[in-house]
């Protein structure tokens, strides 16, 4: 018998044939919904945005959980409390310090003991959190556990929060050596992107976020990439401050994002394209840590990937070459000593068994496409880590050169 | 705009007319869909249906993380070890000690640490959970966070586990001084259902599980509370064994709480019948630690809020009566010290903030029906107490004059 329809028969005439049902088929579907929105001035006290944001219909409370990260509040913190006595909300700010270390159970256990003190209602209160991917990422894994589920509203303060981890559906936070091992799909309500943040944010983490725009420039969005290639170092050293190919470069990241996602939240289909650049990078970002920032292991798994796609004929030198010359100009990584044979084949098998048994490997095809392999070979991923070894010491022969 | 189609624009296209895109919706539904099953002789070396449960359709790994609760494997070990030979499963055992006191994230971490070692597969090698209620909730929220879900089987050793926690979506463990307070919702592929397991339960816990049936009996099949009167101590004192009443009352059961979830599987719906007797119990079980079994202090909550019931009018006096009595005669308490002002209004005030601000209360209306209310007070729920403590009361003098 299959229990799928909201009515209630009589239970009573269920078993008058004598035989009870012993076998139950439940179907049904979670229906998700969520608002990703740019919002710029998201803390000026005459802009109303955060202030509703993700509150059901019906009478509001103004009582408010903010979780926030510590250098964003000692940046913001000000501005955070102005903005809720302006606007009459009624806040207690819990400070989170966060970073890929940070990224724990214990992180997530601080702010479900916050929302114990706060005495949170169940789905009125949304919790706000502001500040970069590891903070959303625990506090969405929080929020997610926290009574099987609290609305919350992500205000991402990193270019990685505004154009990746403040977009998706994940949460999750590192367990032993693997990144992201426990986690939920759970959305926040609403997150509200205001690049103004980017102003307060060093040069490193501007890179680390363009790792993930270069992402989706590469396996799906060609004049992304191009915009990139002609105006990311400005974009880099301005911060995406004004509009022109800023605005346009984060709105084509957060839109190629999504588009990938909506039609696949749960991953029930695990060739992603999104997945680009996120084969190897997990177990390398987990080896190095807290050397290498997330999007510079992802620019890693990038530039090698990059390398066997060109080994392949799926691009061709000069664009391969580009590919490399733009990652360096963007302050990215292109190899690291821990691409050796040991660790990329050790990587490897962990993706595969993440994947479900298979490869299901993302390479670029040209710039703005992709297809997904099964038969990488361990010489295969080899060969491009010695080739780009010694690109990277031809690269740094030069610098020497020129700085002699 | 609108990101609802699967269907890929390309994004070129979007940006033509000059001016991104700046704001998204993202709305999609998942799907779920799980299996309840009787399953009689689920260990029998001849019956495949464990052996291939909750495998996705193509090839299988015959690979299998088996998760057992101490005591079970101690009873049933053996025969498991049995199945798995017979059924050529390569099978690893994780033995997991579970009560209420261990129901906890540190548990969970445990088999995390087990399915990493393992090294699981992401879809094809379901985890196997053997025992009861706690160790089934343990078990799913471990399955649920670990790669963001991985699919797991329930196989429950005890009543409660059979009617009630091997049978829902819920995961979760305690948190502070919170029952259930972390958790998700992900239903195992497939339950197992083997009444057998019973014959080795001790009777307080049978007793444990009949609160629950007799939770479904009371708001919403009056044939199963006219089973339970008329059957329920054979039923209690025989461990349901045998074809009979006890198959009728397990499978009502099962039947009455899968149509209350079926529609509601994520409690979008805030008053739900199958919360009877959980507005108060969380509290009292908490505080009583490890005194009370979960049923314990359902059947307390419930034995009170009959009681209000009556004084409203909802359940006339005989009826109320014929509930306490049989209650007794099940081996449930109908009133702890616990049951004071202070306590009570404690429970009643975390349970508000539970249902987002408001009481929805269930009370019973007769027997198999109930209403829910926003306006119980405390001194309804006082007297309540009073009432059942003076019953108490009355009962152990009687009782002493029995024995005397």
């Amino acid at each position: 018998m299959s229990v799928t329809s909201p009515t209630r028969p009589a239970p009573a005439g269920l078993f008058t044939s004598g035989d009870p049902v012993r076998s139950w088929t439940v179907s049904t579907a979670k229906p998700i919904r969520y608002q990703v929105d740019f919002t710029p001035g998201v803390l000026s006290p005459d802009n109303p945005a955060l202030a509703t944001a993700g509150t059901p219909p019906g009478p509001a409370t103004s009582r408010r959980l903010v979780v926030v990260e510590s250098r964003v509040n000692e940046l913001y913190g000000a501005r955070i409390r102005a903005y809720a006595e302006a606007n009459r909300l009624d806040v207690t700010v819990h400070v989170l310090p966060a970073h890929e270390r940070l990224k724990t159970m214990e992180s997530v256990f601080g702010v479900a003991r916050a929302m114990d003190r706060f005495g949170i209602d169940r789905r009125r209160e949304p919790v706000i959190a502001v500040g970069g991917g590891v903070l959303l990422d625990v506090v969405g894994l929080a929020c997610s556990l926290y009574r099987r589920s609290t609305p919350y509203v992500r205000v991402p303060t990193t270019l990685i929060g505004l154009v990746d981890a403040g977009v998706g559906a994940k949460t999750g936070v590192n367990f032993g050596p693997h990144k992201n091992r426990l986690g939920t799909y759970h959305p926040a309500e609403a997150t509200l992107l205001d690049p103004a943040f980017l102003a307060t944010l060093d040069r490193r983490h501007v890179a680390n976020g363009m790792a993930e725009i270069l992402k989706i420039g590469l396996v799906k969005d060609r004049r992304l990439f191009d915009l990139l290639d002609r105006h990311g170092e400005r974009l880099l050293a301005e911060r995406f401050a004004g509009s022109g190919p800023g605005e346009e470069v984060l709105a084509r990241a957060v839109h190629g994002m999504l588009q990938e996602l909506q039609p696949n939240l749960w991953e029930h289909r695990l060739e992603r394209v999104v997945d680009y650049g996120h084969s190897f990078s997990p177990t390398l970002e987990m080896r190095a840590l807290p050397e290498l920032l997330h999007g510079e292991a992802v620019a890693l798994d990038m530039a090698l990937t990059t390398v066997v796609a060109w080994r392949r004929g799926l691009v061709d030198a000069s664009r391969r070459d580009q590919v490399l010359d733009l990652m360096t100009r963007l302050g990215l990584p292109v190899w690291h000593p821990l691409c050796e044979p040991g660790v990329l084949a050790e990587a490897l098998a962990d993706t595969v068994r993440h994947r479900d048994g298979r490869q299901r490997l993302p390479l670029p095809v040209g710039i703005g496409g992709a297809v997904f392999v099964d038969d990488l070979t361990q010489r295969e991923i080899d060969r491009a880590a010695r080739l780009l070894g010694a690109h990277q010491r031809r690269l740094a022969a030069a610098r020497g050169a020129r700085h002699a």
